[in-house]
């Protein structure tokens, strides 16, 4: 055991080798704020509501039954996929990163009581799945291509390396090991030449690897990720070998391709492989993937999948607003690639796009009440649907109303374990190695709250005030320093063009020195000290976004972002009697004409009819160079129209909604 | 029997009740031309093609191994899926018309020897199906929803009217008389109470009916078409009733959604019901879903289906070029419905979307050879597929590249049946009810040949000459009149703003009157008589098309079209290191620079490397009312360039394909 000697401060999810870490459960408290508000409905409403479904869905009744013997035997079908266990994983795995957070007494019992009934649904030699290998039921790893248990195992496993660095040892880290024992003999030397249609299992057999300190866990995910890519998953109906990234072997492929979660699991998995075993082409192969699927097929949003048919990424330039798959589980997903391939590199732009993930996937699914969430996130809606019924299990991706629940419901968990982990991500601490190297604090997102590193002569203690996105200021204050010097490092996103950095030596120094800060990583200058202050100015007005000008669906169009936040216009607040589809964007006026630090007005035309006057199919005579007039062209009403978060449309019922706006 | 009493010169697929009806198999014959030229390929090759295919993969011997009661026995799964027996239905109604056209005694041995193994299929009852009912398969009729068991019965039953009409009973008849018995009794009064989940029965009851006289049949098809939209069929995995038009009643939808081919073969059977039972308020339902579909869920190409995911239309406006589905059976399937509509409604409308899918769905799918063909018909390939293998059974939907064969392989069959029999569509008949109405010959589609419908007091004989699509000149003689006068109406089609018609009284006449003649139906002047010729002139010139302003995938481009035929530019055709993502069509020169008759050359500009020079998100300052500047913007080369007929591209190997190109 190498993990838990740091205790549970230092807490966190992904601890790989290497000089950089990001910091633990206790060593950031968040107070209020955007991220901290979430986080907080999460653990109020969010965890309890994931638990009723599943127990309301039969889907943690599963476990009972294998421990009694009956799963396979009762003639009435098993509730839920193949995959239902993960959901009790992952919900396993947010509560135990909300009780290192906090404590809390119910969220305890709410561990004790599930993890009682997951262990008694342990096979004796450690395998645990409630779907495979019992009595009437198909026999263990039958189906790798779609039966999904290594990826439930691997979820299982990452739930245990929460509760282990934020409690220890307990009932489920023994479930864990033995599980992962299990897999080793079934998989590892000797054993079946085997992989999962469903990467996961690497993530979470190499974090146990490194909470355990054991080598074979880690081993057996490098064995996991080499097998892929050659071809021989047996294919799943017409989806080819490129669905489950079994086409390519990792390290040769250029893009992401297939099904986006799978594509960006495996692709953590590789990087947390390539880290733990020096591997540098293999760690170069994720970041050539990364910045060709960054460039070519990844959404204004952050958001991954342009496609329903396969959940999967489209081809380069395939961004269709209206069809944009876009997962929550795959924006999720993309912060745990970015997140490892930030502390294994220090690039500044994984935190860029990890920023952008959160605020407009991660943050998007939830509503605010957190009882409800989407699975896919458009960045168009063309058809208003009908109100969401509270109490009805939706298909996963339709509607444009945010659902309590899916048949395939992946997203609630998902986001409760990655809001309750979610200050892990806010900073990255890099410990001098060697007597004269500094260390480095990095504050790689921005919440208000305060921030304890200890070092060995001394903590550093620093009070972040800000009401970022909202406003650009970020004050940032020394409250204690440690001996030896450490260095503070900010972020400056890329899109802040005009950034600023004042630091005042003492506190309340009000004429501190005014620095330009170019985007990427800033430091602050001089030694720091307690009372110390500087403030980052990020220029957060509404800017223009114009698209690629290769990504088709989008030519024409402008959207807006206000800081790290992408706006939209939805329906319901346009002006009576205004279709969506007949709205034009008057760029030539501006967008920061009223900007009240969420919500943004700009002017825009409108036909009321919203028709054109045109055929289907409008056909000018030869040599005209112009498009036939349409009523389109004809700016019947010029209105100042409001622009919300993106991430909060549909929060005002059934609404249209477009991020990209035709401009006039 | 009523039917074959016309004799096999008028045998066609459709005879509704109603005054008119489309010419028979014996009254048109073509010599060449375009739609001549495909039919030979047809018969020539691709019936043999598929008969081999389909020996090879076993679908044919299924029937074999239900003659021999060994089908569900031998422990192998059955070859094909669930719905391949009616791949070797829709092959026999191809024979059956190219038996009546030509008597080929190649094809009429194909006919038997199949025949015969489908015969000695049928269970003693009439069910004839080689998935179920037999011992060690599931029972008939378990699977509505996805069993296709009436589908296949549907097929078979049209595979018997060809051959009832082109020839008179046989034995497949007779199959098809006992088949269609036994739905009646099964699904009939005092039957059960259920519908397939792919409609395509209705069609094959309502025309068998027709046939034999055999009201019963009718009725049968009646009750089919009411019951959907109940939300009775149990759902397929994550599709929702829409999917198979389960969710709203025919008479009461307003536009077509869900599966395509379904939708369609529903709306062509609902429409025989309609005229057959009288029923206006269920024709004027499916003329309403015609428009609403073609207006804004209907591609340029007369495609239909926007996505890959269900096979299905997408929202109104929903039309992505590169995602386009646009499945050849569901152009097939459209053509179906509108030249019911057409007989019903004499509305020259459905005629021409006929003519947009004809030529650029049905004649885009099969390869020069007859031996290859496309299954999705995307209006933009992005990216080059590999050549496709001539001996593998490939994905349905993927590649760029024609296939000789699929695993669902509906098309290659249904393009098949509709090439034999497409000169039933090329001209309309209404004969004079009542001694003093004048009958009418309308011709709805040009193509080179002699068309002869026999009046009772003689003939009407025309000789068309013309080179349509390429050239707009269509030459008509009449060669004999009736003694009773008799209508002579020609179409101008929608695009054909500037046509005029040349009448001479006497053969040889050169100075006859020009009128000018405007989209619709135009009649002859004057009482025919033989030698009188006509002369129509279509101006069909190269022509921008805009695409509506709504349809946001394809916003800042034009299409080009010429003709009925669209054009498209293909990589192959462009500059060396030109890419095709860089092309920028300069409307502004006009696109009939070069017109030989097909090819067209147009001006575009061009970036060598195909490159913008912006980052993926590329934000402007605030306030900023233009894109940043990009490369594209930049003319560094402006060149000519050959467009080429969409139903031809993919023809010179793999390439990328558009046809919506974005301006300058």
């Amino acid at each position: 055991m190498t993990d838990t000697i740091s205790g549970a401060l230092r807490a966190r999810p992904v601890v790989p080798a290497g000089p950089r870490r990001g910091v633990g459960i206790g060593e950031v408290r968040l107070d209020g704020g955007f991220w901290g508000t979430l986080q907080e409905t999460n653990a109020r409403a969010t965890l309890q509501h994931c638990l009723d479904w599943m127990e309301r869905l039969g889907w943690i009744a599963n476990f009972d039954r294998v421990a009694d013997g009956t799963v396979g035997t009762t003639g009435e079908p098993r509730p839920g996929w193949q995959f239902s266990d993960s959901e009790v994983y992952k919900l396993l795995e947010a509560a135990a990163w909300e009780l290192g957070r906090t404590g809390d007494p119910a969220t305890e019992a709410l561990w004790t009581k599930v993890v009682d009934r997951v262990a008694a649904a342990q096979d004796d030699d450690g395998y645990l799945n409630t779907c495979y290998g019992h009595a009437g039921q198909p026999g263990r790893y039958t189906d790798l291509s779609a039966g999904h248990e290594l990826y439930c195992t691997g979820h299982l496993l990452q739930a245990a390396v929460a509760r282990l660095r934020t409690h220890g040892p307990d009932l489920l880290v023994e479930v864990a090991r033995r599980a992962a024992d299990q897999v080793c003999r079934e998989f590892g030397p000797g054993g079946r030449d085997g992989l999962c249609g469903h990467p996961e299992i690497e993530l979470g057999l190499a974090e146990l690897g490194r909470a355990l300190g054991e080598p074979r866990y880690t081993e057996q995910a490098r064995v996991f990720v080499e097998r892929r890519g050659h071809g021989t998953l047996p294919p799943i109906a017409l989806l080819g070998p490129a669905y489950f990234q079994d086409d390519v072997p990792v390290r040769d492929a250029d893009v992401w391709r297939g099904h986006a979660v799978r594509a960006l699991y495996l692709a953590a998995g590789a990087v947390d492989v390539a880290v733990d075993t020096d591997d540098d082409d293999l760690r170069a192969a994720v970041e050539r993937q990364w910045t060709r699927s960054v460039e070519r097929r990844t959404y204004l949003t952050g958001g991954m999948g342009s496609r329903h048919q396969d959940e999967g990424f489209g081809e380069d330039f395939e961004l269709p607003p209206d069809r944009a798959y876009c997962e929550t589980c795959a924006g999720i997903a993309s912060v745990m690639v970015s997140w490892r391939l930030l502390l294994a590199t220090d690039d500044v732009r994984y935190a860029d796009l990890i920023e952008r993930t959160l605020y407009n996937v991660v943050a998007t699914s939830p509503r605010t009440d957190g009882r409800a969430f989407f699975y896919a996130n458009p960045l168009q809606q063309r058809e208003q649907g009908a109100p969401m019924r509270p109490d009805a299990v939706n298909p996963r991706a339709e509607g444009g109303a945010r659902a309590p629940w899916f048949d395939v419901s992946c997203c609630p968990t998902n986001v409760a374990r990655t809001l309750a982990s979610w200050h892990t991500y806010a900073a990255v601490v890099e410990e001098g190695a060697g007597p004269d190297a500094t260390a480095v604090v990095t504050l790689a997102q921005y919440a208000s709250g305060d921030v304890r590193v200890a070092f060995g002569d001394g903590e550093l203690a620093l009070r972040v005030d800000t009401t970022y996105p909202e406003s650009g200021t970020v004050r940032v204050e020394v409250v204690a320093a440690p001996v030896a010097p450490v260095a503070l490092r900010l972020r400056v996103p890329h899109w802040a063009d005009g950034a600023t950095l004042t630091s005042a030596v003492a506190a309340g120094g009000a004429d501190g020195a005014v620095k330009d800060a170019a985007p990427g990583w800033v430091e602050v200058p001089g030694a720091l000290a307690a009372g110390d202050v500087v403030v980052l100015e990020l220029p957060v007005a509404p800017r223009l976004t114009w698209p690629d000008p290769r990504v088709d669906a989008a030519r024409g169009t402008v959207a807006v972002e206000r800081g790290p936040v992408v706006l939209c216009l939805e329906s319901v607040d346009l002006p009576d009697g205004v279709a969506l589809e007949s709205v034009r964007l008057d760029v030539a006026a501006g967008v920061d004409a009223h900007d009240d630090g969420a919500l943004v007005r700009v002017r825009a035309v409108g036909l009321p009819d919203g028709g054109t006057g045109l055929p289907p199919f409008a056909s000018a005579p030869p040599a005209s160079s112009a498009p036939p007039a349409s009523a389109l062209d004809v700016a019947s009403g010029t209105f100042e129209v409001t622009l919300v978060p993106y991430h909060r449309w549909a929060e005002r019922g059934p609404s249209t909604m477009r991020v990209f706006v035709p401009t006039t």
